[in-house]
């Protein structure tokens, strides 16, 4: 059989330009002799909707777009993924959907039986799970159709509790009872760089361990925070990779499932390659599915807004980006001059405005009620945030977006300051920790300078105070990065750290800096996800806790 | 049979303090001779503890918890509420239970069935849901244990879909076929101006129509944004009230099941009291909760300012906050004396900061790049951000709290300045239209003028601009407020609301920025919820969605 695989890139609750793009899809499978072009969950209207799925007249449109797309599916069929209604007077109102579409209707509907509710994912806030196993038959073959988590019955994913997690129904079971051919997966699984062989093995192993081939269809893209890599896979009986798509774009593949020749076209990336690829398409989709074109951030000399101006500029086009440079005089002379050469490297409109006029009024106006106070960390926010005003108003008077360019060691930490270097309407680094920053130089960096050398190689400092170093008050990133990850990424307790060979007060430093800063994180931009575990949504703490751990 | 309700407040993850607070209730009800106390849900770890759940070492502690306050259990039983593991293999990690303590030791656990995934609610994130209908029997008497939701099996909550929603289960039906003689319900429900009714009415409705007493503790408290009321209430087999517990405080009762002839003792409250008692509840206990004492937030002569000064001086004393009041070009003579007349009505201290030397300075250092452009939204909005910058400062060097002053209807329809006045640790109003913020003015002022009438009656205005008013660019709040209601609290969509006798241009000017600045409402303060539907983490939209209704 002759299947298509469309690997393409959707927007949230834009109906009209979804629906265009499958139905551009299953015109161009159907020319090249595919039998079924299989599209990604839930992409009629892209994943996720959120609470747009509560709306009444959103869910109205979606069947709508479903049904005009099954019009146009004739000679060929397809299965698109899209939320449907739950017909019985118990449960979610809705389930998880995959519609499979021939002689131009709907020939009938499979629903999503394991649905995630850790991290990001919150579907069962909206979703039934499915309890139904029934086959498609298509020109004499038996499919069984399943949609992402369906495949991920046993996560071999360590949890705090010392076991792994394990859903009580396993829907590859049930349909392995029914003998299918094949095994059609719609997924929308985002990207992370310390999850992505998991990934990879889940699915190997199902098509391994049940012997039947998978044709796994992923969702490329971002949305807004979560960045979709592609990647979709057909697999063999065996659990080998007969063919693999691009990542972090738009493919398309005919695949035939009787030939399971494997073929070694994709090239492989190097290190720290796909965590740049990722954070340039999360630029470029914030941007474009926004309706955003242009940039703007502000230039320090420090490494953080070097990668994210580059970034930004490989994202949109350095005639898209705009900088400023906001020396005060605690700024050394090489931070202009790095700076500088950086936007000149690129080819960036940039200009320069020194804050401390701003400074000596907020001091006048101020010194009649902190009369007789030392300076203190006071005097260092008001710095950045004339910085965070300035960036806002070139922004307001412009139209540019700011980005912000904390990374996750310092969001981690607090250090930052709220409503001042933390401002932005989208966070690029802040999954990446800072010897991930330095990494990412690096690698920016690998076949020219872009970023000036010595941008890379100075002791980082906020440049708030004289003198001023990051290692002040922190420890090395190379140790903190360390104990982050273990606390955030790996959810090890502050003692099991210890335990591995950290310094105990080091510990207990940075995890206290962790939950202090819970409140500052409430208001931080989104942020790109790269990791199996970033600040945002898909980490909810509470506030007003009081727990050490 | 005597039963104590014990309507407590607690601190999330705070594990000594609750341990305590509930050591000494389970004394005072045995003295008292109550043959059993009742704590409410999650007692020991407070309600909600969100991803501290996932943390190993957090539900060691609460176990280790458990079972101290059990030791102290002798003589008299108690129903205590926390976080218990899942022993199966399968399904989530822990269940939602309530802890049956008698004789020193942990009797029995009963789990929650019913786990909400809506609004504020994602139990089932954590927990799985409970399977086993097996009742307490206490001294001769038949007990059934439910947890909040649990009551909750049909929901009379009209959906956007048109039809009540239904859970596949209805735990009082199971435990009803065993014939109980009383059901005890452990709850943690939020207050909600709009379904406080409709709570009360489940909860008669579920006594009545099974023909057994039920016995309800609520928690008591504000956890960040969610206010929990209390109120908790013996009901008989008639689904009449017999007692009712005190609102927004703690309180203790003992009720003897015997005993079912009504009281009359709780007062009545005047329509918006409860909403003035909740957000004083709201800032009280993120103070007390966060360990901070002291409050700032600049006092415009607006009556959303006056307002919240008001809440925040009868929540932390007047000795407690500090205004100050930031005078522009733009600010008319009134507005500096209504702000002053209110601080000095409320002996709170204050302090005049003079912004147009900072704006002189911005508007210097921006001339170069802003040259030849005409002033805009641009201005307005770094006065704003000038004023957000000051009231930092002094939260910076005093250590005081600053509190956030915008309504929801600003919030909805993103009238307000990022970084500027949306700044601040606590949204006071950001629940409250400005149609109610009006209301509670007066209602504020009923005995007394303590708001200067001028606050009250003049029009509403931002002064960013000369002879700016609110009305420039916005419907009459009358309006506004009542077409955002529709959609946000009743999730009609613009359509239903046209038909509804609302002008069409108004109504999708509307809609349109409200979901236009959902990306300002992602970095807003968290907010206290006195609705059914707040802006926050209850309402979870997509950022990059195109999707206008």
């Amino acid at each position: 059989m002759k299947i298509a695989l469309a690997q393409l890139n959707y927007h949230i609750g834009n109906f009209q330009d979804n629906k265009e793009k499958i139905i551009r899809n299953i015109g161009k499978a159907r020319e090249a002799g595919a039998e079924l072009v299989v599209f990604s969950e839930l992409s009629v209207t892209g994943y996720y909707p959120h609470d747009l799925l509560e709306r009444k007249e959103f869910i109205e449109h979606s069947q709508k777009t479903i049904e005009e797309i099954a019009h146009h599916c004739t000679g060929i069929a397809a299965l698109v993924g899209g939320p449907s209604i739950n017909r019985s007077p118990k449960g979610k109102m809705l389930y998880n959907s995959a519609f499979f579409l021939k002689d131009g209707k709907i020939e009938s509907v499979h629903h999503k039986t394991l649905l995630p509710t850790y991290d990001v994912f919150d579907e069962y806030r909206h979703f039934e799970p499915n309890r139904n196993f029934e086959l498609i038959e298509l020109n004499g073959k038996k499919l069984a159709v399943t949609i992402c988590e369906d495949l991920w019955y046993n996560q071999p994913v360590l949890s705090a509790f010392g076991r792994e997690k394990l859903y009580a129904v396993s829907p590859m079971k049930e349909y392995a009872k029914q003998n299918p051919d094949l095994v059609i997966n719609l997924s929308a699984s985002p990207f992370s760089y310390n999850q992505e062989k998991l990934r990879k093995d889940i699915l190997l192993n199902n098509a391994h361990d049940f012997n039947i081939p998978i044709v796994y269809v992923n969702q490329v893209g971002a949305q807004t925070e979560i960045i979709f890599d592609g990647g979709s896979l057909f697999i063999d009986a065996n659990g080998d990779v007969v063919d693999e798509l691009a990542y972090f774009e738009e493919d398309f593949r005919i695949i035939d499932t009787e030939n399971t020749e494997s073929k070694d076209t994709l090239r492989e990336y190097e290190p720290l390659e796909k965590i740049h690829d990722a954070l340039i398409l999360g630029i470029k989709d914030y941007f474009g599915k926004m309706g955003f074109k242009q940039a703007t951030l502000g230039l320090s000399g420090g490494i953080d807004s070097a990668v994210t101006v580059v970034l930004a500029a490989r994202a949109l086009g350095s005639e898209n980006v705009r900088v400023l440079l906001m020396p005060s005089k605690y700024s050394s002379e090489h931070s202009i001059t790095d700076a500088r050469d950086l936007a000149e490297n690129l080819g960036i409109q940039y200009e320069i405005v020194n804050i401390h006029e701003m400074v000596d009024a907020f001091d006048h106006a101020l010194s009649p009620i902190f009369e007789g106070l030392n300076p203190d960390v006071t005097e260092e926010n008001i710095q950045a945030r004339i910085r965070g005003t300035l960036m806002m108003a070139l922004s307001n008077k412009f139209g540019h977006i700011l980005l912000n360019t904390s990374n996750k060691s310092e969001a981690a930490v607090g250090y930052g300051t709220l409503y001042g270097d933390m401002n932005g309407g989208l966070s690029v680094l802040g999954d990446v920790y800072k010897s991930d920053v330095f990494a990412l130089a690096r690698f920016i960096n690998r076949k020219q300078e872009v970023i000036p050398e010595n941008t890379i190689v100075k002791p980082p400092s906020a440049e708030l105070r004289p003198d001023q170093k990051d290692s002040d008050s922190l420890p090395d990133y190379d140790i903190l990065d360390k104990i982050l990850f273990n606390y955030i990424e790996l959810a090890k307790s502050p003692n099991e750290i210890v335990r591995m060979g950290f310094d105990e007060e080091t510990v207990h430093m940075a995890v206290r800096k962790v939950n202090m800063n819970e409140y500052k994180r409430f208001q931080t931009p989104p942020i790109l996800r790269i990791s199996s575990k970033a600040f945002g949504f898909g980490r909810k703490m509470p506030l007003v806790a009081r727990y050490p751990y």
